[in-house]
């Protein structure tokens, strides 16, 4: 059994590395503590792609008092040259002579080459401790290591009888002030935000974060750039003055065949990258798009669709993990279903086991994952 | 601000008074506690309709100890001879010298009176102790006395998509064991269920409580009889061999038209009590049945029905408390609604107040209020 210290240490720098959840994208959140025994000699977080790992910033806080002293850190340090030195010889530079590393590097192209580099240099390395609670502080960059997709996390706010509009269209506002600021959170800690062209053209949403809304964040670093807006549009009708084109980067997903209409130049003349994709009776083809957004490094996908695109995705069983807000009021029998989902019999019936369920102002938030 | 000792003696009468929750009706359930000091020299609660009053139980206990010591009672002592003598005499005979009482008797032709009579005695006489936690021993009971009308729990157990069966109509089982037995439970604190044809023709349930599926009901008194059932069955549809007719009383409601037909009849020569109320376009008269049910000394009255009757109760607002069991699955969006309730925009919406909502197994239940 690790020591209580240890775990608390580890703990720390899993702290640490939470304050970097609305900055770091593309990469991983990680966390660092250097300490002799209960002494915590030197602190840091990664907050943001090119600057400073949390390693680095550890050691240059602990100075020459890393000389024997214990590294805590959420990530196997990296081995190779990126934008920064590698962390791995940083520590071994330092004279750390122990480290703690809660989880290995996912990326199967350098897992274990840190841990290895140092132990060769004579540093005790230890891999596991707390590797769940580290493992979800970046859900979407161990899952596109492994399988070349980002974590897809879908939104949506109902009623109680399972209604996110009135049949006219009508849906603001089903959820409460405090519900609308949490997804103003999660579109913070999202790398891009996935919607349909319906409902670009139905609520002309912007899909951005606004930070006076974020609310305070803490101790977090604050979010450097809007999440990637994409926008599954078969065949580009996406209007050019649309308010989602504006404030940030737009990538439109479109039918291989639509990408040199008119209607798809119109918007590549406004800077808008447009990529072709199958589709398929139903829609896009969501394996495809996630393949795709994950070769663009998304690691953490946030879906605010229509029911018919929320539908694919649940029907192909392609969430990781449902955030259904839901608000205490009945929208009526004649109001939008919460996604298209058409199923004959009790058996087909799509399980959920509840992962958290929390009460966010007068509405209940529950993050639901496929039984 | 009254005593602790005054409060913690209520307390424990309110505690008594839930002993008789299915047992009781179509009387209140009463508690009582005779102390002096902080010493309780008798405790009764009401068991069942013309068995001895809480307060006959508790003055028995106490004995000829009662001389000058307190009663707490959660109701106004009755003082008048129905089936047992008057309360308050007892009270005064027995030397009582101090009474607190929760309530007052919500019945418009008696409240009072009793008060009134210990007060003539000499007796020092203190309403309103714990007067929330009393009145929601017989909620029931208390609005029958005022409107003429039971309490009225409209229960449905649901998907989160808000789906209640597949479009066949397919809906065993939704929810789990733990919920269903928790509805068994409403059920026994009921004194009749309603439904409609349509479910009866559908489902034929029996909605009588089963007693192997109540569990552990605690120091409460056993249930001492089947709920009344009660079927809103316009043209007198409901089968002879349908399983509802058995295993106690049964009434139907059906249009006056109905009463001499021979579907009708039938039923009535079966001993199932028939009864000519007006129909609407969206079915039964919902205030009428109401009255009707106030009149045959229903309560506590639980509607277990389909989406049209569950969305006329709504629709009408006659819902005092919507007991909704959701369960964590989606049925998809050809299932059938919560209830049917169409409604045309966002102002038209029912809002609810979220009076409890806890865990039962895998489901979560609302006990939800019309804000």
């Amino acid at each position: 059994m690790t020591e209580y210290r240890e775990r608390s240490m580890m703990a720390r720098a899993v702290q640490l590395a939470w304050r970097g959840r609305y900055s770091t994208h593309p990469n991983p959140r990680v966390g660092c503590v250097i300490a002799r025994g209960d002494t915590i000699l030197g602190e840091g977080w990664h907050e943001r792609a090119g600057e400073a790992h949390a390693e680095a910033r550890a050691l240059s806080q602990a100075g020459a008092a890393a000389r024997g002293a214990t590294a805590y850190i959420t990530l196997e340090p990296c081995s190779h040259f990126g934008r920064t030195p590698p962390c791995a010889r940083a520590l071994i530079d330092a004279g750390i002579s122990r480290v703690f590393a809660a989880t290995q590097d996912p990326n199967p192209s350098v897992s274990g080459r840190g841990v290895e580099m140092l132990r060769e240099a004579g540093i005790r390395v230890s891999v596991g401790l707390l590797a769940d609670e580290a493992a979800q502080l970046n859900p979407g960059f161990m899952k596109r290591m492994n399988t070349g997709r980002p974590w897809v996390r879908l939104k949506m706010a109902a009623s109680l009888d399972g209604r996110t509009a009135m049949a006219s269209g009508e849906s603001q506002w089903i959820t409460g002030d405090e519900a609308r600021r949490d997804v103003q959170r999660l579109r913070a800690v999202s790398d891009a935000i996935l919607t349909g062209v319906g409902t670009v053209l139905a609520d002309n949403p912007s899909l951005t974060v606004r930070r006076e809304e974020l609310g305070d964040i803490g101790r977090a670093t604050e979010p450097s750039r809007q999440p990637l807006r994409v926008i599954a549009d078969r065949d580009a009708r996406t209007p050019p003055a649309a308010t989602i084109l504006r404030g940030g980067k737009v990538h439109v997903f479109c039918a291989s065949s639509t990408i040199d209409t008119a209607p798809a130049q119109d918007l590549a003349a406004l800077g808008i990258r447009l990529k072709g994709v199958a589709w398929k009776d139903n829609g896009v083809d969501v394996a495809e798009l996630l393949d795709s957004l994950g070769a663009l490094g998304i690691n953490e996908l946030l879906v605010e669709a229509g029911p018919t695109l929320a539908g694919t995705f649940i029907s192909e069983n392609l969430v990781d993990e449902l955030w259904l807000y839901q608000a205490p009021v009945f929208l009526g029998s004649t109001g939008r279903p919460t996604a298209h989902l058409p199923l004959e019999t009790m058996a087909e019936k799509v399980e959920w086991t509840v992962k958290d369920r929390r009460q966010v102002g007068e509405d209940q938030r529950l993050i639901l994952v496929r039984r």
